[in-house]
Formats: C-alpha cells, structure tokens, sequence
C-alpha cells in the first residue's frame, strides 16, 4: 500500500484494546509481518526506537564495566541439556536444525532460545585462576522461542534483545550484580521511557528454568494487564557444577563460580505503546523518539517560508532529531501521520508566523498549542520536552496507582478484578498450592514479591493460614 | 588459561602462514572455539573492533539515505526457491529446522544465508506506487552458510554482517547504487582499514546466485592470496519478476523494480590480520583499534607515577580510546601483550622520565620510540596516529604493488605465480572455458575486472584469440 493509504482512523482502545494496539503497530509503520509464521519485520521506524534503546542500554553496560560479545546461535542438543532444569523449560519451545546442506546432521542444533550453555561452556575454557573474574559479558542478538500463539513486540517466535551472563568469584558479588542490574533496568525505563516499574524477586513458580532466584521489573499496561518488562537472574553455582565452571582462590583452592544474567527485549517497545499512546496513535518520550521535532511549512509556495523552515531544520538538529516535511501532502494529513507516529513536537511554520517573528509549537501527548517568538524557540523546546518526558512518567504512575487494588479474601481479591483490570496487593503464605488456586479461581498470576514491602493483612489470602509476604498479582502479557 | 599464558611466541608467518594467523586469532583474543563445529565466538577484543566497523559503516549508510530494519531470521524452503538462479546458488549450504518444539513443521525453514527473498517479499507488499521508490533498507546480523572447511573470520559457518537491499524505479539507478556503494566500501577500507583495494566486476562465473552483475573490492594479503573484501550486486529486475515487485509510474503504467545488494563482513577483520600485523601479532590501524593508547607506568611504587599515569589517562580519553595497565606484571610482559594486540601507541612514563617533564611513545608498527616533552605530547601523539594510519596503508599498498605482475601466455602465467604468489594482470577474451583452464592448470581464479583497465596484450592469455579485458587474478581464501 501506499503511504496515504496508511494512515486512517485506528479502533479506540476502550472499544476493542487488542486492535487498537494491532492498529498502531501497524500504522506507526514499525512492524510488517513476513510469510514466515510468527516472525516480525521490523520496519525503519520501529527498528529505529530499537536502536536507540540499544543505544542507551548499551553505554550504560559499558559504564558499569560490561562487554560485549557474540556467541554462536547454535546450540548442540548434549550441551543445552547439560543444566537439567534449563532443559526442562526451554525443550518445549526451540527450533531444531537437523539438516546442513544435503546432509543430515549426527547431532541436532537448537536455535538459541537464550545463551547460558555457551557462556557456560566458554566460561569453562577461560577461567582459571580467581584473577580472571569477574565476567561480564553481554551479547546482543536474537533468540528463537516456538510460541503458538503470537503477538508482534509481545511475544513472536524470534525476537531481538541482549543478554547479560556473569561469572563471580562468590556468592555475595553475584547478588549484587544481579540486583544492581535489575535497578539498572528500573532507572532505564524510568528516565528513558518514562515507564514506572514494580521491582521484585518471582515466586518459585514463576522463575527462570535453571535460576536460583529471578528478579523482575513488572509495568502496568493501559488495560490494567501487567508486562513483564525485565528480569535477572541469580544461577547461585547451580550452572557452574553443571559445566564444571571452577577457579583457583587466593588460597590456591579450587572452587565453583556465581552466575547471573539478565535480559531486556523488543518487548519493551510493546511496553511503551501500551503505557503511553493514545487513540491518535502511537506517543513516544522524547527520549527514544526517532523523531523528537518535525517541521511543517504552511503555504510552502509563499516567498521565504521553506528558506525558514530550512533555518529552523538546521539550527534544530543540532540538539534534536528533526524531520522536515515538504511533501504536497495537505496540512490535515500531515498532523495525523506526525500523531500516529508519536513525534514529540510539531513545529509549523507559514508566512504570517515568519511575519510575527514567530512559529507554532504543538504537543503530542496534550495536544497543548503554543505560539513562540524565534528568539525564545530554543529554551522552549528544551522546556516542553522536558516536560513532555517527566509528564508522561507522572502519568503513567499515576494510572498505575490508580489501578492498584488490595485485597485481603479470594472474593474480595475476584470481585476487585471483575470490577477494573489491574494490579493487586495481596498476602501469600509462599505455598505453590495456593498460587496455583489464585491463578485457577481468579485467572492472576503472582507478579512479583516487591521490594518495598506492605502489610495487607496477617494471613494469607487464599488459604487463611499466616503470611508475611505481600504479593503484586494480575494477568499479565 | 589465565591471561600469563596466552603471551607467548608465535609462528612465524615466513615458517607457517596458517599457523602464524591462528596464533593471532587466539592470542590476541580475538576469537574462540565452541562446541558448534564451525561456529566462532566473538571475544571481547574482537568484537571491539567489529563494533568500530559497524559504528563508521552504519554512519556512512545513514548519511547516504539508508535506513535499518530487521528481517526474520528463517526463510520457508518455498520462498527461497522463488528465484531459481539464487536457490541453486545457495541451496547446497543452508541449515534446515525441520521441528518447532515436539512437532514435525509442515514446511522446513532455512536459516538465512542471505535476505534477497525476504526483502523482496517485504518489498512487494509494500511498494506500490513511483512514490514509494527508492527503498534503501539495510540490516545488521549473522547468516548461515554450511561450509565444510572453516576459518576464523575467512570462513565460518556463521559470521556477522551486514546486507543492504534496495529497489529503485529504473534500471539507471539500481546501476549507480551499485556502484555508489562499491565506491563507499572502497573509501572505507582505505580511510578507515588502511586497506588498499581493487574495485572491478565480477566474470558470470563469480557473481552471485540470481545477480545480474556482481562488483567487487578485493585486497592483497601478506602470503599473496587475495581476500573478496565486500560486493555489491545489480539485480536488474530479475528478483522482482520472480516475486511480482511492482509500482504504478507518473503514467500510471505498472512496472517492474530494479534491485541491488550489497555485503561485508568480518571477513574484514581476517583481512586486517593479513594485511597489517606481524611477527609480534596484530597491527592494527589506529581508526579500527579498541584502544589506541596503552598507558605503562613504570615503577609504580615511586611517588607520584601513578598520580601522572592518571592525568595523563584522563587527558588523553578526551580524544582518544586509552587504557592503563597497573597491574604487577612485568614490564617486559606488558610490551608483548600490547603488541599481541596491536595497540598503536604505548605510552610509558616513570620517574625519572617525571623529573624531565617527559614520557616514551612507542609506535607498533614501526616499533620506533620517542621521547616528548609533556607539553609536546598532545600534538605528538595526533601526529604519530595520523601517520601510522597513512604509512599502514602505504605500506600495504606497495606490497601489493610489488606482488602484482602480468603475463601474456599461460606458461609465463604459471611461472610467476610459482616464483611468487600475488596477483596476475592478464587479458582474457571471455569465454568461460578460458576461465576454467586457468583455474585448472595455474590454480588460479579471476578476481575482477578492474574499472581501471590496461592493455597488456592483444590476445587472451590462454587461448590467443582477440581480447579487450583485462582481469586480475590470483589464488583466493
């Protein structure tokens, strides 16, 4: 189809939320689907907010001492069952190559649905001596999971996203850089998408195959439904005793290495659809929009209008990522593209403005009109972003908050959820009986045990038997 | 084996070639093994410098109008079969998943060797009209190609890499993206890699399954084979016939697309081994290396050393990638390991060189040292890095001048390339059996026809009839 024909009127979110998300994925231009089932092309706009999540992650890993790697995206069937657990989860969902050419293989390939046997077995080849720890490696790649059922961004067979694997000296530091990763995650997608997030360490049931605890950032989706939008692992020496990961200490004894790893995805880019756009489309933080300013002259033909709006392009990109449209596309169509894209800021610009000394300034998320002398453009740019940035955190905490229930009986626990779709605080003896009835009875699974803790009540809210761990529920992505 | 182990000598590439380029590859840590046959995993240093490739190309790319997207990473069997050239082409070394978890799929799925098929079908669902055109699209990731003999970089079964595919309106200007891109990989490799290249068309024998013709830039290597470094592919509009890709003109008349490819790798990176480093391990150009200074302080423990070690260190990353090395290892250990690694410029200061108000720089290539005043040290350093990224590339360049020769008959053809491997200049009438015999009786395949032509002879080197090409050729990895 022809780009005119893309952008038209999207289902509201209040009528049918499944479709308005189909519809922006689709009419932002950031995904394509390809004759291959499950599998998702991402379009240069999409890839573009990819790039630049990339971008930031990936300085701040350095920042923090991690390095890049690249790993093989084969994994022999013997080595990926080596961690019993590990294989127990992932055998179900991988892709098995079987054939190189003509010939038939004498032992399946797995396409990597994650890397831990290979940094596993790298690992044992290059640690010896405690002076070669830590590791910490991170690799950027894409991995396979067979899901049945997919969604673009959500859930598809292959996805894009990185992997950090770490190896320490002890138990302690493991820890550490487990949750000082998860905290990094928090602060990502707090200053960089403006997406609050619950912090908190999984129940039994719900970690990582092969993990001796996994810790997640959980975020709430406009329809009260949770996504789960990062996790780290703590593999204690559970993987080092599989793979025979061991170093020599400062007392020349031989012991095991403490492994963690942690992953983000291009989930996240289904997060920050669900988290901020509206029924114009897709809104983006500033922050990781492809483009944070375009530019639309008005009445293009008037003497001096397109040598103005050419200036402001210039000055503008020295800071931002501007776009200028000069297309014949009329002035309607324009604003709506620019809205389903989520661009930050609309500048206009025509003869009157530049006869005022001024342009027009519009706001993506409010909608908000100002007029703006060139002399104050660039101070109020930089202040409406700001802005627009901080307002969209607020925002979205705010309907997280508000879609934040307690409950402290399995009726009360129903009947919040039947009423409004979200989050809630619920007690938990920690028995897997009772989370499978929570999920059974009311369709919730547990989120996460937060951080910051709260009593709800003394007793757990299934069984009624005493409990001390308050539990985030919903139903997630 | 910890780090003390891996400085040790190597092969000497006068004494063993192969030998002397794999003692690189692991000694400088460029590359490790895996359980994956074939497979190579990237190690930090080594994808450090595939990391500064991607940062300068992607640059390049982006600021000629093209733009990155992402393409699954399976093609079904009867999508690659679509055009028939391209299938027979790679058919015989593709990787096959023939299961998704437990289930047998109904259609096996190659993994990429290459995205013409995909693309293609991305582009005939969303190119329609003369407006839609051009579409410059590349992409960042690995293929698969089921090699039986594999080496590091040269030749794996799977490597990095990036592809870009774009269709145009007219044959014209698939003609000049062509060769617009030939010409950026020619400028990178010689601004950015110090590699001297030949730019030329590929003969029908060596162009690429389903192109209509195949450019290539090829490089000379120490030993005097040659390295294909990038190609880049006119497809005419055989792929859009194949797959139906069509637009609507300002007449309103339906025509065909016309396509182009073009790829490098880190393939490059086994080039930048064979055509810089040497018996002390890597050289590296300083543009291409992960870091560029190395800092030693020598006697450490003297006041003061470690203190001037860091100034200098923070000074100089302002401009500069550097690293210091404090740790207790010896001085002479240290030197051999920053050579192993190629890094340009080491940079030692101690404390009588305190008490002058000076430091040591070290060259890498040309081991050439110097002593500069502190407040000379800025504009020195500037100076040697900007010479030694000229003299690499003259210096490879008349290497490979001095391994270029021509002949005229088969006999002197075979003699030179007996006396001394490089590349042989000859005219060749174009006939595909004259290329065969070559092959069979010198060993040797045509490497390109240069744009640059010289007359040598009048007649083909091998058959005697009348021939106006001339051709380079040689013995190739």
């Amino acid at each position: 189809m022809s780009k005119e024909k893309l952008v038209t009127e999207i289902t509201s979110m209040e009528q049918d939320f499944a479709q308005w998300y189909t519809d922006i994925v689709k009419k932002a231009e950031l995904v394509d689907y390809s004759s291959v089932r499950g599998c998702m092309i991402l379009k240069p706009y999409g890839y573009a907010i990819w790039e630049l999540i990339q971008k930031e992650l990936d300085a701040r890993f350095k920042k923090t001492g991690h390095e890049n790697v690249s790993m093989p995206m084969f994994i022999p069937e013997s080595l990926l069952q080596k961690e019993k657990d590990h294989i127990a989860g992932f055998a179900p969902e991988v892709a098995w190559v079987t054939h190189g050419g003509e010939e038939k293989l004498t032992e399946r390939l797995c396409v990597r649905p994650t890397s831990e046997t290979l940094f596993c077995e790298h690992y044992a080849n290059i640690i010896e001596s405690y002076r070669d720890l830590p590791k910490l490696y991170n690799q950027w790649c894409s991995v396979v999971r067979w899901e049945k059922t997919t969604r673009p961004f959500l859930r598809s067979l292959e996805f894009l996203w990185q992997e950090g694997h770490t190896a320490h000296a002890t138990a302690e530091e493991a820890q550490e850089e487990t949750i000082n990763m998860l905290n990094l995650y928090e602060d990502f997608c707090k200053e960089f998408l403006a997406m609050p997030v619950i912090k908190g360490q999984k129940t039994d049931k719900e970690k990582f195959a092969g993990a001796k605890e996994t810790y997640t950032i959980e975020a709430l989706m406009h329809d009260g439904k949770a996504l789960q939008s990062g996790t780290s692992h703590n593999f204690g020496d559970g993987f080092a005793k599989a793979f025979g990961i061991q170093y020599t200490d400062k007392e020349n004894k031989l012991q095991y290495v403490h492994q963690t790893s942690w992953g983000l995805s291009t989930r996240l880019i289904g997060g920050l659809i669900m988290v901020h756009s509206d029924n114009n489309g897709l809104v983006l933080p500033p922050k990781v929009a492809p483009i944070q300013i375009v530019i639309l002259p008005i009445n293009m033909k008037k003497e001096g209008v397109l040598e103005k709006a050419q200036e402001l392009m210039e000055n503008l990109s020295k800071e931002y990522r501007v776009k200028i449209d000069k297309s014949d596309k009329s002035a309607g169509w324009k604003y709506s593209e620019y809205e389903m894209k989520g661009v930050p800021l609309r500048l206009e610009v025509g003869p009157r403005d530049i006869e005022n000394g001024q342009c027009v300034l519009v706001r993506r998320d409010s909608r908000e009109k100002v007029f703006v002398k060139f002399e104050e453009l660039e101070d109020t740019i930089k202040s409406i972003l700001d802005n627009m940035q901080k307002d969209l955190y607020e925002k979205a905490k705010n309907h997280r908050d508000e879609n934040t229930f307690s409950a402290t009986s399995l009726e009360e626990f129903k009947q919040k959820l039947e009423e409004k779709q979200g989050f809630i605080k619920a007690m938990w003896c920690g028995d897997l009986a009772c989370e499978e009835k929570i999920k059974e009875e009311v369709g919730a699974t547990s989120r996460c045990i937060p951080f910051e803790q709260e009593k709800i009540s003394d007793v757990c809210v299934c069984c009624g038997k005493p409990a001390s761990k308050m539990v985030y529920w919903g139903k997630s992505y």
